[in-house]
């Protein structure tokens, strides 16, 4: 197979050119992370007080994590290292607590950034003879524009179409024969099941890939949208935090995703005790910048979950590779003093052949007791057959279950079409126990 | 005052020299346009079958006119002059009759349209140091992204906001303490309209000025928003077919909008007679792309009226200025034999001090009688006083409609926030005669 690069140079260079470059980069993020009055405090307090000090790259564990809520704290300009009039893009995300988190561009951030899109869609195989729909939100969310300038700098034919009106969609699909298209997997399903409705036959669309990502997502599901829709999938990972996509991306061979580490330092951690655990082992993924000036981050907690693993890739990139996103720390549901994540439920569903494309995890009390149950889309066809039938899918999908999660949740069945739907990140959980 | 210019030498050209640089780019475009199936009939049938045919500017009113249809007809790929590969954007708007008109861009297209665009944003006095909030729709709609990359050029500080959620608009307002907005002049006087809900004191804003555009208004909206909050309002015009925002821009001096003559070729015609008018008698705007590649646009029927006037401008530019866009030939209203355009309607109800900032134009019947009804919304103390007062506003409000549309209206007064919101193009005629 011809392998495609958008910058062979950096892409495969050796580990060790890799780590010095890593280590040139480390000091300069601290030299800029410095100027900040919040990493200022903050190095400080770990004794770094100059890049110096930044002896190799295990002087890295030194430096405390950054997490979500000093983001917050530092609102609005904690974290900023240049003057405002040098920043050209400000990106932001309001999350739950009402105040936002910021991230602040200056013009060779998004250039690197932009960079970093460009080798990654270069990466899956897509080029510049390429129509690429970009479903994902534009505006201050990360991932429409992110993708959209790495888009614009392969030279592909860009389709701002942004999030939801899934009939316009399909249209779009259709007349502008679409070849690549970037999309929350949840949404992609629930197109896929509206082709039907939409009238699309074989033959009337041209996709060949999508870049599936901001939200986790299991294997089953990749492969669920790989065969619905005759396409390859290639899985995308980022976050608004370190820039938006393009942290991580699978290459043409579709076997997890290589993080960007002339860009990015990645490390694993045990979320309970914050300690490095071994290539291959589970745990919290925490994320350096390389080169990011005006807002530097370093050892950010990301809250998700998945492990790296050091085999060379058959591509000849040298960059680790990253596994699809697991859970995330803060998902985790505790079912009667049992852990279960949503991932584990999601990936053994989607193995189920009658299993549609959307379903609900919802957790009530009963009494005392927790409740879980599963409530799953599945194929209409199903429900003209006998009701022994029904039942006997119903069984066979909670023992799928329980021999994942130990406890043996309720499954309900449900036509297509009957669960709530979301354009954009999929709301997979309702949780309607009481808060103590 | 010291003038700031993008392109000095090209915005202050004499008027031979810039006519030079016209003919030399309406030939180019001739020939681009001859390489797609829609202009090589047309052209033809015109007796244009090279540039050489075009031997002056005067030529121009050989080449028939393109109109709306003709880019709907022409879908998907009747008027594109390139290859698709060579296409990095496509823009496209549904439009009301499901076939949507749609634009290409090639690289080189997007990078004049963008540099239009700082032109614009330079001309206004906005520079590097602004904070831009972004309130345009992002996506297929060509007035977010495109005044986006424009102001990205300049070196502004770009919130992506787009369209929508005054609460938010607002607090981001407050929290960065955005300098320029770019919004519809209907949805800026929404958000004023919240201040006071959303706690906003004097001092807490650092507005310094708004582009306008994306809706025909009248100048006196244009004085109300920059009474009520303050500010400079710089109207803006531009419309997809022709690229979107950047086609003509007001500068410093506010005084009508500079058409980038070395851009697009501007002609005012009788709507009726398709003939070229007078400069400072009003007519429909046509226009023709100098300078696109991907999707040449040639004598373009806009459907907005408006004049040009060619006296100089204080601030040394050479490019004559456009009127504001005093209504549409399409919105015109027939109410019982007499025409009538909305945008008469607002400039008169916007001179009244008591009215707020939204208003409605409703038709209907009454028997064989066409029946117009304005309903405007005044401030909320107004309410407090006696019956007779607001029955003298409503009389004076009618006299001073019948004194410009001719017949008199009936006259509605509204508590603010009652009268339907539009958080982007205002709908602001609702016409409930039956169609025959
Ligand atoms: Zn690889
Ligand atoms: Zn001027």
């Amino acid at each position: 197979m011809d392998i495609p690069f958008w910058n062979r140079e950096i892409e495969t260079l050796d580990r060790a050119s890799l780590e010095k470059v890593q280590l040139e980069r480390l000091r300069q993020m601290v030299s800029w992370a410095l100027k900040t009055p919040f990493y200022g405090r903050k190095l400080a307090s770990a004794g770094i007080g100059s890049p110096e000090d930044v002896k190799s790259l295990r002087d890295l564990e030194r430096i405390p994590f950054t997490v979500k809520d000093d983001l917050r704290r530092g609102f609005p300009r904690g974290l900023l290292a240049v003057e405002m009039s040098e920043v050209v893009r400000i990106h932001s995300s309001s999350g739950t607590t009402g105040i936002p988190t910021v991230i602040y561009f200056a013009r060779d951030d998004l250039d690197r950034w932009t960079d970093l899109l460009a080798r990654s869609i270069t990466a899956t195989g897509a080029s510049s003879r390429d129509i690429l729909q970009n479903m994902m939100t534009y505006g201050l969310f990360t991932g429409g524009l992110g993708l959209h300038y790495g888009a614009e700098r392969v030279g592909m034919t860009v389709i701002p179409i942004g999030g939801g009106n899934t009939k316009r969609q399909i249209q779009t699909m259709k007349d502008f024969q679409t070849t690549v298209l970037h999309v929350t997997p949840s949404y992609l399903l629930h197109i896929h099941s509206q082709f039907e409705n939409e009238g699309v036959r074989p033959g009337d669309l041209a996709v060949k890939r999508a870049f599936i990502g901001a939200e986790p997502h299991s294997e089953n599901t990749r492969r669920k949208i790989e065969d619905l829709l005759g396409i390859q999938a290639f899985n995308s990972y980022g976050l608004s935090e370190l820039n938006g996509p393009g942290v991580a991306f699978e290459c043409v061979h579709r076997k997890d995703m290589h993080v960007w580490e002339d860009a990015y330092l990645i490390e694993i951690i045990d979320p309970k005790t914050g300690q490095n655990v071994e290539d291959g082992q589970e745990g919290e993924v925490v994320l350096t910048n390389l080169v990011r000036r005006a807002m530097p981050i370093l050892r950010y907690r990301t809250r998700d979950l998945a492990f790296v693993h050091p085999e060379p890739c058959e591509c000849g990139r040298t960059h680790r590779r990253l596994s699809r996103i697991l859970g995330r720390t803060d998902d985790m549901l505790i079912i009667n003093g049992v852990n279960v994540f949503p991932s584990q439920i999601e990936e053994r569903i989607m193995k189920v052949p009658e299993v549609a494309t959307n379903y609900l995890i919802h957790v009530d009390k009963k009494g005392a007791l927790d409740r879980l149950t599963v409530k799953v889309e599945i194929y209409p066809k199903l429900f003209l057959g006998e009701a022994a039938r029904l039942e006997a899918l119903r069984a066979r999908i909670r023992e799928e279950l329980r021999s994942s999660i130990v406890i043996s949740p309720n499954v309900e069945l449900h036509e297509p079409g009957s669960l709530p739907v979301s354009e954009g990140k999929a709301k997979r959980v309702v949780d309607e126990r009481p808060k103590d």
